[in-house]
This record gives structure tokens, sequence and C-alpha cells, in this order.
């Protein structure tokens, strides 16, 4: 994988950051950026909420990968996080889900494959590869711009998300743990190489010959082989979730954690009665900013 | 006005509430409910957001009128207000912004007038007065059909609203201040007969000829014939919104606040920086409910 794009990764990114819109609030400001992604190949944006004190000193920083069929403005309107992101001083990074604009045959067929369900993965089939690069996209080439250009401490940096987020945010921790501080997730696709939605996304992006190679990007798998740093995973899912059977599989999360010993390692909470969708983010994305608080203002 | 109406209201609304989604949020749930409107002669959405404890026990109620081109679903999903209504155990109910669906010639041409902005007035013009009646449906026929099927207490309740909908807030209020026992705005379209929107909109729903009548849906113009009950009306606005000066004319309705002596009761706050989005909104609604909260819980 490294391969290829060493020359592009040896030229370095282009830096250009070009502001979209800004909105004030909670005495921070709402910023959308756009700019050329060379991973990607194509013009990307993203929002990011800074916080008061960021015009003065570094702040820490919370990446939030969104689920199918989001743009980089679902959590930023929705989610309600704001308010006690501001109060802990983090800035909070919302990337969009998957390449945009690059018109591949196929890519707007689904809701989820293509467009807007990237899967944080990066792609090695023929048809996808040149532009379906949202894992080095967000753990690489995006960091390396937004720490070049904007006032977070690239040292002090957490990642969550949601969904096929909430997969990117356990994934990218577990193959980086020393990028991120910490990681927590709502409603995750925990298991995707034993469920439909990665079926289909590993499939297309990485093909069906080669299924150990999907194992890389599986949060359970990658449980299952981690061994180092301590870990404080916290999950949230909703019990009326009309994905958590089929599809989130956190049941095998546990199981792993459990035969690893790791079960105090790894907090899936139960919430009775929510559902998938932001009011349940909502209500408990406080929860989640206190935890990632307590690693990146230690 | 009512001559007309009178024998439709003599039957009394048709009171079939359909629920469309339920999501739990804080404990309590977000519900969508369909109904027909005989008011508006089609049918209509509304959100409300009934926390936990209304299931054993009616609950004060707090309407959000919303703005230009919004739906039911702008306030609920983006302003973050459902923690603090929560916490004060209040109910929040957003209607839609106009009726849906009713196929007049022009009604689509422009965002700022018919579909999506029906300026909560009852309109007399021959083309809009059979559907166009957003004052009539939030003062009359809405509460109606909540207070005999969810449970919500009508002598306990409050509104607020955003822009086109802080106008509908302060007029609905102001028209009727028996029926709210508090009122307050974000960036309210304060002084419509004197603003490009309340000239396109009045001239359109109430026609050109009678210019006496647009005054009866202008808050300052009620502001100034306001006597008898003891006001304390809450005002946010942004100092960067880019509709403050030709649009919203709050220094019209701040300078008849003076001239009456009742600039004790008309608080308006101007912050710094902010603009005219949800995510001001978000910011200052705490505050917001906070305020009603004095008045539906005293």
């Amino acid at each position: 994988m490294n391969g290829r794009r060493g020359i592009v990764n040896a030229k370095r990114y282009i830096m250009t950051l070009q502001e979209v819109s800004r909105n004030k609030a909670f005495n921070g400001y709402v910023v959308k950026y756009e700019h050329d992604s060379e991973e990607l190949g194509c013009k990307m944006k993203f929002n990011v909420f800074l916080p008061e004190g960021s015009e003065k000193t570094k702040v820490p920083g919370l990446y939030f990968l969104a689920g199918l069929t989001c743009s980089e403005d679902n959590f930023m309107q929705k989610s309600g996080a704001l308010e006690n992101a501001a109060k802990h001083g983090i800035a909070l990074i919302a990337p969009d889900t998957s390449p945009r604009g690059v018109k591949i045959e196929g890519d707007d067929e689904s809701w989820d494959f293509g467009t807007g369900a990237g899967f944080y993965v990066d792609a090695t089939q023929e048809k996808w590869k040149r532009h379906y690069r949202m894992y080095s996209y967000v753990v690489k080439e995006l960091p390396s711009i937004i720490y070049k250009s904007l006032p977070i401490d690239e040292n002090r940096v957490s990642i969550f998300g949601h969904s096929m987020g909430g997969h990117g945010a356990l994934t990218l921790f577990l193959k980086n743990p020393n990028q991120y501080k910490s990681v927590s997730a709502f409603s995750p696709i925990a298991n995707p190489t034993n469920c439909p939605w990665g079926h289909k996304a590993f499939g297309g992006y990485l093909g069906n010959d080669d299924k150990e190679a999907w194992k890389q990007y599986d949060a359970t798998e990658l449980l299952n082989s981690h061994n180092g740093k301590q870990l404080d995973i916290l999950v949230d899912v909703g019990t009326s979730d009309n994905f958590l059977k089929d599809q989130l599989k956190l049941d095998q999360l546990e199981q792993v954690a459990k035969s690893k010993g790791l079960q105090d390692q790894v907090t899936v909470r139960y919430q009775e009665g929510y559902d998938h969708s932001y009011y349940f983010i909502s209500t408990f994305v406080g929860d989640h900013i206190d935890h990632h608080a307590k690693y990146l203002k230690a």
C-alpha cells in the first residue's frame, strides 16, 4: 500500500485550506473548510469547531467519523456536542464520509456503498482504489493538513464516531493506538466481516478473493489481536436500534473482549429504548466528550 | 374572519393524530405526528418533545415557531434544546411553517413567500385565503388537537421562535397575552410592515390596499398599542446577523418600548459576532428555556 503512495506522500500534501463558512457558536467558531485531497483525488470539505481560547493556544482535538449517507455537516448540526466541547476547550473535527464528485460508475446506486459510504478503508479493487482511500485520508492526509494550519495539538487527539463511523473510530484507533489518546463509539458496526453492510463494502472495496485482508478493518478482529496499550473503549448503543442484531454485532466484540480478559477495558452500554438516530447521539454525546476529556486533558 | 370560519369551528377540528415517528431522547420522546388540518385544508406534520414524566402527568408546553424555509424538523434536530427542556420537564412543540402540498400557482417560486413562508398570518387575498391561515392554525387548531390528545397542560403554555418564527411568537403572544405565559425570540422580524420580507409577505397574503390591516401582525405596532399584562420579552440577536439592519428592525421595537416606558419589559440582547443560524440559536436556547421555565413552573 505504501509503495504506490510513497512518491505522492514524499511530495507532501497540498496545504491550502479554503474557508467556506464560519459560524460563531458557544464563544467559539464552527468553520467549514474545503481543500484538494491527493489521497482521494477530489476536493473535500470538513467542519471544525474551534473553541474559545484556540485563537491564543493550541487545543486538543476530537475527530468524529459519521455514518452512512452523512456529510461533514450532520454531526456539527445535530449532535448537540458543541456545548460540552466548548466547556472542555476541545476542538471537534468532522470529516466527510467518502470522496465527492469523482463519478465512478455505480457510486450513487445505493446508500450503503460508494458516495457517503467510504467505510474508512483504502480500496484495493481497480475500480475504487484511486479515490476510495478514506482510511489514509482520515489517518494521514487530513491530520497533516489540519496540524499545519489550525490551532490543534497533534499530541492530544482522540476519535469517536457513529455506526459506519463508529467502525471507523474503533479500527483507526486499534490500528494506530499511539496516534489517538482515546476512542469511543455510538452504535458501531463492530464486526463488519460478519454482517451485510460489511460484506457489501469490503467485498466492493477490497474484493472477495482475500477475506483475510478484511480483518485489518474489523474492530472485533483487531481487538482479538490487540496487545500492548491499555484500553478504555466506551460504546453506547440503543436497545431499540433496528441495526443492533444484524449489522452492529456488538455481541461479537464483547465476546472477544471477554475471551482476551479485556472486559474491563471495553464498556458497551445498552441504552434502553434508544434507536440509531442523532437524537440518541445527542443524549449521550456529553458523556463521550467527558470520557475523551479525561485523556485529552490529562 | 370568524364569520366564514364559524361553521367549520362549530364542527370542531378532526382530532386524529397519526404517529409518523418516535425517537427516544433525554429519557423522553421526540414524536412526529401527522393530521388533517381544516384551517389549512391539507395534511400537516408537527414534532413534539415529550419529557420523562409526561406519561404520568400533564407537563407545560413551549411552542417554537421556525423561520423561512424551515419545516417541523429544523428546531428539534438542530437547536440542542432537548437537554434543557428535559431538565425542566417541559414539552416542546414545533409546528411546520406553511401549508404543504396545496399547489397554489406561485407558492414555490421564492423561498420567502408561499411554501415554507406562511408568516403566521391569516391571508385575506383570494388566491391564498383558503390555505394560508397559519395564524389560526397555530393559535387555535393545533392547540385544540394537542390538548385533547397529548399530555400537555393548556394552562401552562409559552411560545418562542426564530426570524419569521420570532415575528410569529411575538405577535401571537401580543395578540393573545392570556393564552401564553411568556414569550421570547431569536433574531425576530420585529417590524415587518417596515422591511422587505414583510412587505412581500403581507402584500401577498393581506393585499396592498389596506395597510392598516398589516399592523395586527407587526410586533412593533402591537407593542405600541399594548396595555395591560406586564411583559417580560426576551430577544437575542447576533451582531453579525446579515439580516439585522434591513429585515429584523429591532431598533424599531426598542424605540417603541422606550417611548411607551416599557424598556424594562423588553430585553434585546445583541450577541457579539453571532449570526442568523441554528449555531447561534443552540448557543442561547438554554437561556430561553430557563426564561420560560420561570413562568411555566411558577
